[in-house]
């Protein structure tokens, strides 16, 4: 028995991995995306529908009205949906993911039963039994007994719901919202269609004068019994409120097809029907106008079922997704892996419409492409990881995405900080969009005009006055440093020398040795703000002194730091990741670096949800003897902060910055230095990772990570086609034109 | 010397008459038009240009801003401009003439110079040498020294503004304007063009969920070298309020082509000119959508200059007014004439566009005319003369207004009460369509289904319930009158009788002998209201009874009044023009009614201003022996109230009521009873009057009035063709189709 019982179990583990493996060859990458990750702890993504880089997306909208926990009024929330509330009052067609400030979440659809109710306090519901998927969310609504479903394809959302007999009502409310902003357009075209606009921008409460259009269409499978719009007008507080009877009180204007504008106001679609029915409504996305909205919805969904867009989007999640293919996890690794890999898929998104068309920056003219016009350049965030992972893994995205901020610099005269949307929001500091072309460029994607690039670069980084990139440059090249003049110096010193790196990179491979030589002097500068009593960066007055007093903790949570920007003096110590052996010489050599970058951790200094500090954990591989602890600490982050859960993101995905750090740290590589082509290696978390190569960019087909575990302990060697490799940095050429990199552990 | 003397001031006068001749001759009946007549004394007309019946229309606005004496928010006022006002903030892009309540107003262009200023309490300017005609306005602002001139045609209103070398700016606000509504979006189309909409409605404080939209789009003749768009935001109080450093602050947004929309908003065009230089702006205006307001500009005006659009719409105008000739008065008679009768000339007005398209009211769906959908239907006032006048001069258009009128029952499924660019205003009481339309039919205006009018006049007359024409029906048939349980029970019962009265000759001519009887009794119920004791019309509670305390004077100058709408008891007495034989002997006799008629005016209860007592000064005619009051009065009130001034009409106009009255007490003649096709006469003010008939209509080429005074002192006798009249009454049909009607005066 004894035997036999272990032979069983030997037996029934066989079927297990079986299964598994049978399950994981049924399961495709698209099917192991949760999007109700980061839908909580400050996440800010959201479970609804979306296509890879789409325009259009669909998010349940829970953060209005006090029966929320986390309400959208009452602090500043930046997302649409927050998992722990549970009052619902519509579904939003527009929306950003994993961002810092409130923005989009507007053209609510609600679906709704008996009187029509306009009132979002008095319609909004709880609701049940949400399923969220790649390309797919479906939830009940308990107080009308209507199940939603939602799907999208790239500038176009669409809604199924299955109302119940009796009478029924699809709402489109244009007031409420996410955005800062307010004013809507509307007009009812027929018992099928409605189009529009609704204003949004301000985003982070910046550039309000850019506060810009959406447009929309909307078409519905079922000709409304009855339509109206209603509009609620502000009180009147004149000599004529003595005459209007119908002074702030809101006006319901029934089968009317004129054109409405407001702050708040929407239409209703009535029905009334004999037996359980459904509804289809499609609404189409322009930030051109509502005629390409129009075209939008035509070309890409047509007269096809809710269905078959879902099957679309799906296959087009699971084709992106496929880029990768990981072996050995477990189901949540695959969970945490996939979903990440679908965040760093959401933004930059799709701006241009399907003819092409899209607008400017400032919206002074529309231009057209025959590429893709990307958006949504958080790059403050994504100069560390994101771009590195899309130049790797879908370079023809990150080639478009360079070309889109060179026609931003031809728009605007400058490259980007932080475009929304054809809106230039100057959120943030720095000079990033340098490192990610130069990033790009040193890996081999070069189908740009990169010369057009580096002079973007150069007038980024020379010109003194006016420069809306780099407040204080004419300091910064004086004395090399910002001083306490401006806003967050130290980190803006850092964020500048990093960007000049970038720049002496592309100088040096451009053959321009003066600017190289220029801006590699530049680029270290960030060494006059070296405290060595405190082996910190601090802040220096304009007349040079250290600034006092001085609390290298005050700054934390988002504090106000003189010298920091998000962040204090212990979370930018070690920001300077393109000169780790410079600060090691400014530390006392290895060991005092070691200790004090130990002490960051130790003393919870660390901050994984914020990103000046996140390559972090990788720096221990900077020197000899310490790198298990990046090992160690890389596999301790992943497992306390990246969980198959809707808390599972250490906070703001940062429009794929948390997903992207996760998805390298689990492959086991890290791009340590932003704009420099270099990895640095640990642990892996799968058994096998294979990267596909888009061939159009490289020369193999795909590169494998493979782990080979004994103990499950430090790393013992590590091998590139064979060979050992005796680093723990590989660079990106001898990576992707190797075959296998094998990582042996202990 | 004495007699040379004397032999030169006749040769003088001679010289003097042949000059008035000549001038006479040189001078067409548009140049007599003086569109300042009725710019003061809330006669509410505007000084600026508009085509025959047009859409569109500019006038300057003055009525905003402290600077001046009437301003619009301080009071009820109802007109863009006003004489005595000095702060001139635009010109306004559509307008409504003499009406009592405001609205339109809006679309204001203003031209100004230096720095852009976008508040028009600051941007506004003091102006000199203000020039009106027909179809052309001009003005010199006085800060800018820059120069407007105005024309329009139908649906384009036509601006041409010379300015200084320098800086220039033109405005479009958006945001300013009389109506009560607020609400725009606007949209630069490129340096030469704008398009937007305005919302405007709620007439008078009625239907505020029918406000609507007036679309239009803005030519200018020269490329801006920069434009933008102004908003200003209402001050958000949320928690978020201290994030936006821009709060409340108007936005500037320079060069952008995006959709705006807002309460306060408006597009500034930039010129920098080294000499002194003109700029057109034609303004097409449509109230279906931008794409029409774009066809009606270039159908209508296309590349045409100023002068050009100036010339075709004077021309039109002089077409139309030349349809009579008057001879032999003074200058100053022919202005107040032609001025009158282009007054009458302006509402109701031109609602489709150039293609055909309108909205239908409630605004439901577009339809298409393939003859002229008129709107501005001000029918408690104009049922009395204004259509009467025009089923004589301009049948084919009463005709187009009768089947707008019929669209309207159709559409909305009642006749027109107040009718304003497809929204019923229900303004007033009463049901007057019917008698609009019966007067015309009975005057052989017939090319309409005249079958379907009645049907709806039965409608307007007998559905009881949910009836919105005439509320309290049920208590008027069953009672023969309405209690003091309805506003107004009085003057709504005289209404409803007048309309009675109209649709039982209908009924009559149709051979419908039973309605016949049943209306010809419904319309004398009034008589249960007589007090015989005051020998005055006097409101009965719902018992029956008399209402207490009863003051018949109570009620003029629009104090509120139990019993009366817009007036009290004197100046109701006689509002029972149908049946002013039963009034006589309600009243014991001629005599009787005579005095109290006297009392009316000579204890100035008669309110020339107003439209109950208006055909008073003619009920004369029915006293043998009087007739002579009546012709002394009218011409006494024609010479106090009818003026060549800015306060040259009594009051409101009334869409052309008060204009109407004076063109027919002018010609000597008064359609005394509305609906019945009868002119009653007193003495015409000019040698002669030649109207002249429209062949489809009518049989004759022209009907002449010819006076013969000899002492200036009572009519003598009346010939029609030569032959004695007998009467100081006389039929349509004997009107029009004798030659000549000759009054001759002692």
């Amino acid at each position: 028995m004894f035997l036999n019982q272990r032979i069983t179990i030997k037996t029934a583990c066989i079927f297990c991995m079986l299964f598994f493996s049978i399950s994981n060859f049924a399961q495709q990458p698209a099917d192991f995306v949760n999007p109700f990750i980061g839908t909580s702890n400050y996440g800010a993504t959201f479970p609804g529908p979306i296509a890879p880089r789409g325009m259009a997306s669909i998010s349940p909208f829970n953060v209005a009205g006090k029966q929320n926990k986390l309400e959208k009024d009452s602090q500043w929330l930046s997302n649409p949906y927050v998992n722990e509330n549970t009052f619902l009052t519509g579904f939003s067609q527009v929306n950003l993911s994993g961002v810092g400030c409130p923005e989009l979440g507007v053209i609510l659809l609600m679906p709704t039963t008996g009187d029509v109710e306009i009132n979002h306090l008095k319609y909004g519901s709880t609701y049940s039994n949400e399923i969220a998927k790649a390309a797919y969310y479906s939830v009940d609504l308990d107080k009308y007994k209507v199940k939603g479903e939602f799907t999208a394809s790239k500038r176009v959302g669409v809604s199924k719901f299955t109302f119940p007999k009796g009478k029924s009502n699809i709402l489109l409310n244009l007031g409420l919202g996410l955005t800062n902003e307010e004013g809507a357009m509307v007009k009812v075209v027929s018992s099928t269609e409605i189009e529009g606009m609704r204003t949004v921008g301000s985003f982070c409460y910046n550039s309000p004068e850019d506060a810009y259009p959406v447009y929309f269409v909307a078409k519905f499978s079922k000709p409304a019994d009855k339509f109206g719009i209603w509009k609620k007008t502000p009180k009147y507080e004149g000599i004529e409120a003595q005459w209007m009877t119908y002074n702030g009180k809101t006006r319901m204007m029934e089968n009317s097809i004129k054109t409405v504008v407001g702050d708040s106001i929407g239409t209703y679609f009535t029905y009334e029907f004999d037996k359980k029915e459904t509804v289809e409504v499609k609404i189409g996305i322009s930030y051109v106008s509502i005629a390409n909205a129009r075209e939008n919805l035509e070309k890409e969904t047509g007269n096809k079922s809710f269905e078959a867009v879902y099957k679309e989007t799906y296959d087009e999640w699971n084709k992106e997704l496929s880029k990768i293919l990981v072996e050995g996890g477990s189901s949540d690794d695959n969970t945490i892996f996939y979903t990440a890999l679908y965040h760093t898929l959401i933004h930059p998104n799709t701006l241009n419409d399907w003819n092409g068309e899209y607008p400017v920056i400032k919206r002074n003219k529309i231009a057209k492409t025959t590429g893709t016009r990307y958006t949504t350049f958080s790059l403050w965030d994504t100069y560390r990881n994101m771009h590195q992972l899309t130049s790797l893994v879908y370079p023809k995205q990150q080639s478009d995405m360079i070309k889109s901020m060179l026609d931003m610099y031809d728009e605007n005269g400058w490259l980007p900080k932080w475009e929304l949307n054809s809106t230039e929001t100057f959120t943030m500091v720095g000079d990033p969009a340098s490192i990610v072309i130069v990033d790009a460029c040193l890996k081999g994607i070069q189908d740009f005009d990169f010369y057009k690039a580096y002079y973007a670069m150069l007038k980024g980084s020379n010109q003194t006055d006016d420069n809306p990139l780099r407040p204080g440059l004419k300091e910064y090249i004086d004395k090399g440093y910002l001083s306490t003049n401006y806003p967050g110096p130290v980190s803006t010193t850092l964020e500048y020398n990093t960007s000049d790196y970038a720049i002496s990179l592309l100088a040096k491979a451009l053959g321009e040795k003066d600017d190289y030589k220029r801006f590699s002097k530049r680029s270290l500068s960030y060494r006059k703000l070296f405290d060595k009593d405190l082996k910190l960066l601090r802040p220096r007055t304009p007349n040079g002194k250290w600034y006092e007093p001085f609390d290298p903790e005050s700054g934390a949570n988002f504090e106000e730091n003189v010298g920091f920007i998000e962040g204090n003096a212990w979370q930018y110590a070690f920001m300077v990741s393109h000169d780790i052996k410079g600060l090691i010489k400014l530390m006392g050599g290895e060991k005092p670096f070691s200790d004090q970058l130990q002490k960051v951790f130790d003393s919870k200094q660390f901050d994984m949800a914020n990103e000046p500090d996140i390559a972090n954990p990788f720096l221990f591989n900077y020197v000899k003897g310490d790198e298990w602890k990046a090992q160690e600490l890389v596999k301790k982050l992943v497992k306390e902060y990246f969980l198959n859960k809707p808390n599972g993101l250490p906070g703001n995905d940062d429009t794929g910055t948390m997903s992207a750090w996760v998805v390298y740290a689990m492959m086991g590589i890290y791009p340590i230095s932003p704009g420099d082509p270099i990895y640095t290696i640990t642990a892996p978390m799968f058994h096998r990772v294979k990267i596909k190569l888009d061939p159009a960019y490289y020369k193999n087909e795909s590169i494998v990570i493979e782990r080979q575990i004994n103990n499950d302990g430090k790393i013992n060697s590590i091998e590139i086609n064979g060979k050992p490799l005796n680093s723990f940095f590989i660079s990106h050429e001898d990576f992707v034109n190797g075959n296998t990199l094998k990582v042996i552990q202990n």
